[in-house]
């Protein structure tokens, strides 16, 4: 089974990557962009385990490991199952 | 209009902060992981800019400044049109 986890910092947590990215890309003459956040994505492959005990252990891990819940938000999908 | 890109390192390159929080992971006692792949995801918010314009910009952007195409690939998907 293939899981996607996206960490991204949460909306009210200032995003200085982000903005450095932003302020590169207007340099470059990018003018559309509004704004720009960066977060993380996780790709896991899980192998042995049912789609119950996945729907179970994703939110632990990103909770646990993954994200730093204080500041950080996240979301996930199964691309593939098995 | 927001649009999320992921980059990620290309199969065929070593992804040590992968490979670290697997091993994490493992010691936690998540037998079922085999595999995880780490990358960066941005959201981009983009403001006057047509379909088909934000269509030629977003792979350029990604290709010149999200991504480094010699060792990572990238992919987008537009998340709300305006």
């Amino acid at each position: 089974m293939k899981v996607r986890i996206l960490v991204s910092l949460k909306n009210s947590v200032l995003d200085p990557q982000g903005q450095a990215v932003k302020n590169a890309l207007l340099t470059l003459g990018y003018d559309s962009v509004k704004d720009v956040r960066q977060g993380k994505v996780f790709e896991l492959e899980l192998e042995g385990i049912s789609h119950d005990d996945a729907e179970r252990i994703i939110p632990e891990i990103s909770d646990k490991v993954l994200a730093n819940p204080i500041i950080e938000k996240f979301s996930w999908q199964i691309l593939e199952k098995d």
